[in-house]
């Protein structure tokens, strides 16, 4: 693959893991953070997408052949109905336009699972109906809408990566697989709730290696479930990191309120990821799980 | 209703005939236009929403306490696909978003037909899908997706008026209605397609007393389908002019070419803006059609 990739979002929890697989695959990578860490193996560049302008004028700057958009807003508890989401949804409309009516080629932005109507349980991308239920999912599904009719109408190679649950080093604390671990850890009690939600998870370095490969992949347009396809209950990924960390007795089952609206089953269909995309993640949930066991015992 | 109202597309063709029923209503308008007509019974102020910060500067300026967007591209022939279509749903959420965020207390919005599935024939709000089918329906239903959601988080009473096929004084003379009445006027052959395509007819007065009931009627919330709920095929449609023009000879049925994803049916239930929000029109359709060929009898 030659082309030069504009990645926003960068710096953020995907985004970090998303650069090398991107190098790898033959990107020249422009990286988008507004605070660029010290990376020399990118090319970093300062902005804040929120900022009038920013997203056009990068694009002029870099003249991205592709756009590998991640950036949004992602506080833990904050997201879904923070005002922030209708901000990232306009600036992200600014800097897609900036890059198709400059001639950009391919375009690959993150969606959400929680585009889906919930109540359906398995997500299938052109088939289950979408109903998000969240400002978060709407400003998301909102951006789909508008960004690939506008790519088909510009000859904008487009695809939409449905995001699911994921887990892995640099993971926000206060996210469920990275609390956990760190209170095992720290052999302190953990409360959660009843733990019979039946999930869809994803180690981050594949969620990002599958953004990459999309990147890369033009003949896949539209939206793409970005999941490991793999349903496991809540209980059973905490019993796996029991088992590996000890205190099972830690985990205080019913400790903590489920939220009212949360569905009982919300796992990924994806077989167009793996057999369109042909993408295969690297880890196995328990390697994965190891993985972020070991980040976090380091960081101790 | 006591309140300011914001009116955006003003001078437009529906926003030109929204002024006097708000008036009506009891609204203190506040009309916005790029190039303000000398009418002094509204406010008027001059801006191109287009432009950066426009829109919440005019919010900021004006303290509305209701906003009627109805501003967009509407070229007859582009506008379907538009590059225009994301700057304005970018431009749009900018303005909510302010409205929103400075306490406004009710938002209407005009949407379209073109947002729903037109492979369904009747359009009901919450029960036909929407698929969209243009850039111009994808990008005014993901306008509704993102303020709806951000409106309901931020308790901004929120309609959205979705419009169909409207005719009437100061319409586009490339438009079939007026093009119709001004060649038959002149007495000059009119190529038209086949004819046989059933649509939803609503005077464009109607249509802007719609939406002026709509701005005053706070409890109504979400889509509401703009139109007579009335089925009328085209040649019925041209066969009224022609009664009352004469010429019906000069109507070349098939002498041009209907689009071929062109829906045979593509007609509005209309119980929610009758029964909910109480709104009946003043024209009947023979009313209406003599009303705009009166219009352009006066400017031959």
């Amino acid at each position: 693959m030659s082309g030069r990739v504009l990645v926003t979002g960068a710096s953020g929890f995907i985004g970090r893991h998303a650069l090398a697989p991107l190098r790898e695959r033959g990107f020249d990578v422009h990286a988008v953070a507004r605070r660029p860490p010290a990376d020399g193996s990118v090319r970093w560049h300062a902005a804040d997408l929120l900022a009038p302008g920013a997203g056009p004028e990068l694009v002029s700057e870099v003249e991205p052949t592709h756009l590998l958009h991640l950036a949004w807003y992602a506080e833990p508890g904050k997201f879904w109905s923070a005002p922030e989401n209708l901000r990232w949804t306009e600036a992200s409309l600014a800097l897609y336009r900036a890059f198709a009516d400059a001639g950009g080629r391919r375009a690959v932005l993150a969606g959400t699972c929680a585009e889906y109507d919930w109540s359906q349980g398995i997500c299938r991308e052109n088939d289950t109906p979408l109903l998000p239920a969240t400002l978060y999912g709407a400003c998301k599904h909102a951006l789909e809408t508008a960004v690939g009719a506008y790519g088909r109408e510009r000859g904008v190679s487009t695809a939409w990566g449905r995001v699911f649950f994921l887990y892995g080093p640099s993971e926000h604390p206060a996210r469920l697989v990275s609390s956990v671990i760190e209170r095992l850890l720290a052999r302190e009690r953990v409360a959660v709730s009843h733990g019979r939600q039946v999930r869809d998870f994803l180690h981050v370095a594949d969620v990002a290696g599958a953004f990459a490969a999309l990147a890369a992949g033009d003949d896949v347009t539209g939206p793409v479930n970005v999941a490991s396809g793999e349903p496991i209950s809540l209980r059973e990924l905490l019993a796996l990191l029991a088992e590996r960390l000890g205190g099972g007795d830690l985990i205080g089952y019913g400790e903590r309120q489920a939220a009212p609206d949360e569905p009982p089953v919300l796992v990924a269909d994806a077989r167009r990821l793996r057999e369109e995309v042909g993408f295969t993640p690297d880890f196995s949930l328990t390697d994965g799980l190891d993985d972020a066991i070991a980040y976090w015992r380091e960081r101790r």
